[in-house]
Formats: structure tokens, C-alpha cells, sequence
């Protein structure tokens, strides 16, 4: 309370007048919050879709990575409160849009590829979840995207054809034992692969690591696709062999597939067919 | 030549007319063919991108399981041919749209999800790769879109935060020892599991020798999302565990998801840790 409680009477009149005055921690909006979990795809607007396109227009905040944020300028409505963070505040940026949808407002989260696939969305929700949420206030949607996987493969024609793993390079929340663990199962098992946070500019030696497993298994001459910033202006197309992937400049903003055993290239076209070999 | 060679000239004039009538083995157009491969993600139109949207819109003709063309019947164009084949005439699918190419149509080619996770886009290079094509004409472009398990996961939550794996457990095209090699590093390496074609009116078993698979690594509680038909009018969501999954109605519009040791449910929602737990 700021102003206690005081009662106000005239000594000559019938009633009273009773004031108090209390701050509430949250703004008052007289909604419940929503909060949109949304992918983008790859960054290029007609790659994102419409579903996500109205979360994103209808939203009264935007929050997100400084660079998606821009990808999707256009589709901002005047009068939004939008929130661009640096790239590794992830769960401050959580955190955040979750308090602004608990006074009521409806967020965006914005991720690029598919929220749920080391996008924001999890994050949201193991928040929400150390929270004690009863899963229904604020209100949780989440909108799928193109991730990186699909849009590099579309570039490349159809490598991804046949049973694909996904598997992040990136050790920063991962024990690096599980990931090789991982790398080994892929390779042996012979699934095509897609290989996320290739690489960063700390952590370099973990695609060579890859890449060894993989010869292990596989051809040297094995396809690889290295695909930087797909449907984005500086979109670069690298097709290879396992071999010789570690000569192509390879960051974060890449995606590395890595063929299976069957996988062929024909004219520039990566193609894993969809029967397999049954000869073996 | 229908009508030979023929030279007609007036006997008081100067020139003469040269005549002959030759049938083309295909219609001519005077363009060269396009393919468009496109996926129509979960078959809402608000989960379509835009671009998949416009190659459909913009084709000559259309080409795709009746199902699907159903799906997408407000996007079609008056004039545009349609040809709806059934759903196991994939390869004549395939065939038929480079034929009409050929020709010098723009055809576009529609699988559900995306046409490189198990679409037609692979059966449609394939197809071109065996005739010699010289990898420009027809011109190909392909149109990823929203493949089955983003849709599923979607509407569950985040189930496949961390590294994931897809697996079709239809044993038409592929050798079931190498399924079942696959399910067995994929259960073993720790990966959230999407399973493909999970089973059919004929195929009953594979489900349960996945489901014996993943019990051997996994706890028996361990959260498996069950989706029918997401994003449509008769979608149907279930969270089970996996001692429990089979007792829930799977086939082949089905999606199976199963978590990762860290896999939880909260209140409804399927998350999986972006962080792995380091103490295990």
C-alpha cells in the first residue's frame, strides 16, 4: 500500500468515502498473456509461414535474436514493443518475454528455422516450467519453420531422401562424450546427417572430430553439402565429398549434410534415392 | 510426315509455295519445362510458405496423390490440369510430371510435409538422374515445407530440442535389418526418435519390435507423443509413455515421437532440455 487506507466522513452528511492506494507489481492490461513461439524458417519472407507471419503482425511485443529481428522487419506493426537481444541471452530473452506476457500482453519469441528445434520454445517452456506454470496461463502456441536442415537440402536437391539425423556440434550444454556418441551412431547406423553449430570461432576442432568418425564408416568420396545462409542474400552452395569438406570454409551460419552410403551427386543435384540398395 | 513434301508453284508467276505436315512427338509450347517439387507441410493452408504456395498457384498443371491435391484445392488456378494419382502409383507420379515438363509445361509435383523428407522430390530427380538429364532442363526448383514431425512436435510442446533422429519404419523400399539397425543406435546414442510410416493395415509388427528397441535403453515412463493428423480438421493428440504407447490407435497418418532420457511432460507439454543433464 502507498496510501493506507483512510475513511473520509462529514460530520453533517450521510455515508463515507474509504481510499487506498496499492501498487501492483504487474501493469494492469485486463488481459491474460499469450505467449507465440515462432519460427521464421530461414529468414527470407517467403519461406516463413502465414501462421507465423500473423503470430508475428499481431503480437504487442517482438522478441528476439538482433539478426532475425531484422529479417522479419517488414512484418512489424507500428506501435510494438520490440525487444532485440544479443545472441547469447537466450534465457534472458525468455525470461523476459515470459514477464511481459504475465502482465497480460501477447509475445512473440521469435527463432530462426523451427522454434522447436534448438530454437527458443524449449527454453520458453523449461522456464515456464521452473515457474510452477499450470500449462494454461499465459497461453502457449508454438509455430513451426523451415529449419536449416530443409532449407539447405532444398538447395541441394533431395539429400535428405532417406531416415536423416540432426546433431549439434556445439558442447557449450552437451557433454562432448554424448555428442561423439551420437556421431558414431549416425555413422554406423548409416544415417544421412545434418550437422548444426558446425563450428564458432572458439570451437574448431569438433567438425574434424566429425569428419574422422565419419570416414570410419563411410567413403572418402561420401556427398556433403555445406550450405551458409540459405534463401538469404549471401547464400553460399558447396557440394564436396567427406573427404575434402574440411577445405570449405565452414561457421555457425552453416549447415554440413553428410550423405549416406547411398547418396550420389548427378549435374550439381544431391540425391539420396528413397529405395535402399537391397543388394546391400 | 502426316502430309509429304509438296511444292506448289503457278505456272505465270514467280516463286512457290513449299508445304509439309510433320506431327512432334510432343506439343510444342515454345518454353522449356520446369519442375516445381513442393512440400505442402501438415495441409492447413496456414502452414503452406508462401513460395510453396505460389509454384502451386503458378503451374500448368499439378501433380500429386488426391489426398494431398484435396488439401490445397483453393490455391488451384482455373485452366490449370490436375492430375490426382493414387497413393502408390509414386513412381508413375514421377514420370507423368516429367513427361508434361518435357513438353514444356511448368509442372508442379506436391508431396504432404516436405517433398525431401520421404516426398517425391527425391523419386523425381532419381527418375530425371536415369534419363541423362543434363541437370538444366528441365529446370527443377524444389519448395521445402513443414515435414511431419515439426508439425507434431508443434502441437506437443518442444520434444525435439536436442539432437534428433527420423525414421520410416516401412520395410517396402528398405531392408528391415537396416531399420532395425538404425532404431537400435538410435535408442542406444540417446536421440529423440521421430518414426515415419509407423504402421500400416498390413505392417502391424515393426511398431512393437521399436517400441522392445527403445524399452531396452529407455525408462518405460519415458514420454512418447502420438499425433494423428496435425493441423487438420481430425487431429488428434495423445502423450503417452513408452510401456504404454501401443495401446493408443497408430497408422500410417500417424506421427510417433519419443523423447530422450532428459524427455518430461509438463502439464500437457512434451519438453525436452536444450541442456543436457552433465551430472549423467
Amino acid at each position: 500500500l502507498l496510501v493506507p487506507k483512510q475513511i473520509v466522513k462529514s460530520a453533517n452528511q450521510v455515508g463515507a468515502v474509504t481510499v487506498a492506494i496499492a501498487q501492483s507489481p504487474v501493469e494492469y492490461t485486463g488481459r491474460l498473456g499469450k505467449l507465440l513461439l515462432v519460427g521464421i524458417g530461414p529468414g527470407n519472407l517467403e519461406q516463413i509461414t502465414p501462421a507465423a507471419k500473423t503470430a508475428i503482425s499481431s503480437a504487442d511485443a517482438v522478441i528476439g535474436y538482433s539478426l532475425y529481428i531484422n529479417l522479419i522487419a517488414t512484418l512489424r506493426r507500428p506501435g510494438q514493443i520490440i525487444e532485440a537481444l544479443p545472441i547469447t541471452q537466450e534465457t534472458q530473452r525468455a525470461k523476459r518475454a515470459i514477464e511481459l506476457a504475465e502482465w497480460g500482453l501477447t509475445v512473440a519469441v521469435v527463432s530462426s528455422g523451427d522454434c522447436g528445434i534448438y530454437g527458443m520454445a524449449g527454453l520458453v517452456l523449461e522456464e515456464l516450467r521452473s515457474r510452477g506454470w499450470d500449462g494454461k496461463t499465459p497461453e502457449v502456441q508454438v509455430f513451426p519453420g523451415i529449419t536449416a536442415l530443409q532449407a539447405a537440402a532444398s538447395r541441394v536437391g533431395a539429400p535428405l531422401m532417406h531416415d536423416f539425423c540432426a546433431i549439434s556440434l556445439s558442447d557449450l550444454l552437451t557433454p562432448w562424450p554424448v555428442i561423439e556418441k551420437r556421431l558414431e551412431a549416425s555413422a554406423a547406423a548409416d544415417f544421412v546427417t545434418a550437422l548444426y553449430n558446425p563450428r564458432s570461432r572458439n570451437r574448431t576442432e569438433q567438425i574434424a572430430i566429425a569428419q574422422r568418425i565419419f570416414l570410419k564408416h563411410r567413403k572418402p568420396d561420401t556427398p556433403v553439402a555445406i550450405v551458409v545462409s540459405a534463401y538469404r542474400e549471401d547464400e553460399k552452395i558447396t557440394l564436396t565429398t567427406l573427404d575434402k569438406m574440411l577445405e570449405i570454409p565452414i561457421d555457425m551460419l552453416t549447415m554440413v549434410l553428410i550423405g549416406n552410403q547411398s547418396t550420389d551427386v548427378h549435374q550439381d543435384w544431391m540425391i539420396t534415392p528413397r529405395g535402399y540398395r537391397l543388394e546391400g
